[in-house]
């Protein structure tokens, strides 16, 4: 869980995942300082629990309230901290709507397919998984702006935050599902490459030895999320 | 379609089904002045095509370009439109932030269950799908404020346009599914039957046979609707 700190607010627990990566990049980003607090999965602190009674991560406290869902929680921060600055959203309504339309697509065209390309035992499966990743990233490339790196050109926003843990974490795909990032293009490419560049998040990852537990469960289709559960399932991942 | 006439834009296609309803629920709140447009989804005229490739409707087209996705439209009139009251999220960021973790919640617990419950022919797997109706809506009514009848009590908000829809239209799972309001909880009772009767959601309906034809094409899992085809395949609703 990360806690603003501004309020002096005691710490309570936290953890991460992909998503919760989200959260901990936009703090970065906006520079507001917070506390980061590891949460065992298993064993849920009372405080962790009686603030956010689902126990869902990432979580923020603030004002002895809890807030979950990363990009709710990405989207909290700019409301709360208004001068805390580079905002993550355009100020043109126009372009604030297609930032949230292609979050949108990530959600619901990029995680479900990369989710079932890394539980999939199945070969067949696996090229339609890789196939529907492909096709998810590179349409979702083609709405990037010319002239800068990132999704909006030079500015970096919750876009680029929404995608960037799967720029930074590709290497599992690439190394056990046959992914390759030039396969699905050079817009995609050339923008992963920065993502995973940004300080914000090569500050906020860690050595590659401490994922290969946790992405072995999901490789043999042994994991236990509930993002693993649902993709299992056939079910939207919560 | 729709369009906002404030700047005299001409008047494109428009069509809708249960999400473009929240669009134009939220227009006729915001009394933001619009002209609606049936579109023929079998036969999109160019010109909707050409602002709106993917041909996805609910669609408003704004100063010649084009947005979808019933609840990005949404948040974009609140931008667009900032001196229009009602205001259709809360002010206070927490607050906010508690708008949009519900309205998610609606997304991804209670539409997957609901198309489920529609198109399954298996009464097994219909009795699975409506307890799963049932505790959506219950987990959801259960976070509504006191002291009014909707979801931040007095104040009739983008959580209230999210559900609406589907309030006002449950008669179709009553009939053919075995659902009852009264089953969900109180809570739910109470916030359903005020959702139908408030005036944006009274006005922008139609008569029952409207829907009947479409209806039955889900009642007999013989649907095309992209929702339809992701329901039947067990893949997230787009």
């Amino acid at each position: 869980m990360f806690t603003p700190t501004l309020g002096h607010i005691p710490a309570p627990q936290a953890s991460w995942s992909e998503r919760a990566w989200r959260s901990w990049i936009a703090l970065e980003e906006k520079k507001i300082p917070y506390q980061y607090k590891e949460v065992n999965p298993y064993k849920k602190e009372p405080h962790f629990l009686a603030i956010n009674p689902k126990g869902l991560v990432p979580a923020v406290e603030f004002n002895g309230k809890a807030l979950y869902e990363s990009l709710v929680i990405c989207e909290f921060l700019e409301d709360a901290y208004p001068s805390y600055t580079p905002h993550l959203l355009p100020s043109d309504p126009y372009e604030r709507a297609r930032a949230r339309i292609w979050i949108d697509h990530i959600t619901k065209f990029f995680l479900p397919p990369f989710f079932r390309l890394l539980q999939s035992q199945d070969k067949e499966k696996q090229d339609e998984a890789r196939q529907e990743v492909y096709k998810a990233l590179s349409t979702l490339a083609k709405q990037k702006k010319e002239g800068g790196p990132y999704f909006f050109g030079e500015d970096f926003s919750l876009v680029d935050i929404a995608i960037a843990p799967w720029a930074e974490r590709d290497y599992i795909i690439t190394e056990h599902r046959g992914y390759k990032r030039e396969e699905v293009g050079k817009e995609w490419k050339e923008w992963a490459d920065a993502l995973e560049k940004r300080d914000s998040v090569k500050k906020t990852t860690s050595n590659k030895e401490y994922y290969t537990e946790i992405y072995g469960r999901y490789l043999r289709d042994e994991a236990q999320s509930e993002a693993a559960k649902a993709t299992r399932a056939g079910r939207a991942i919560p």
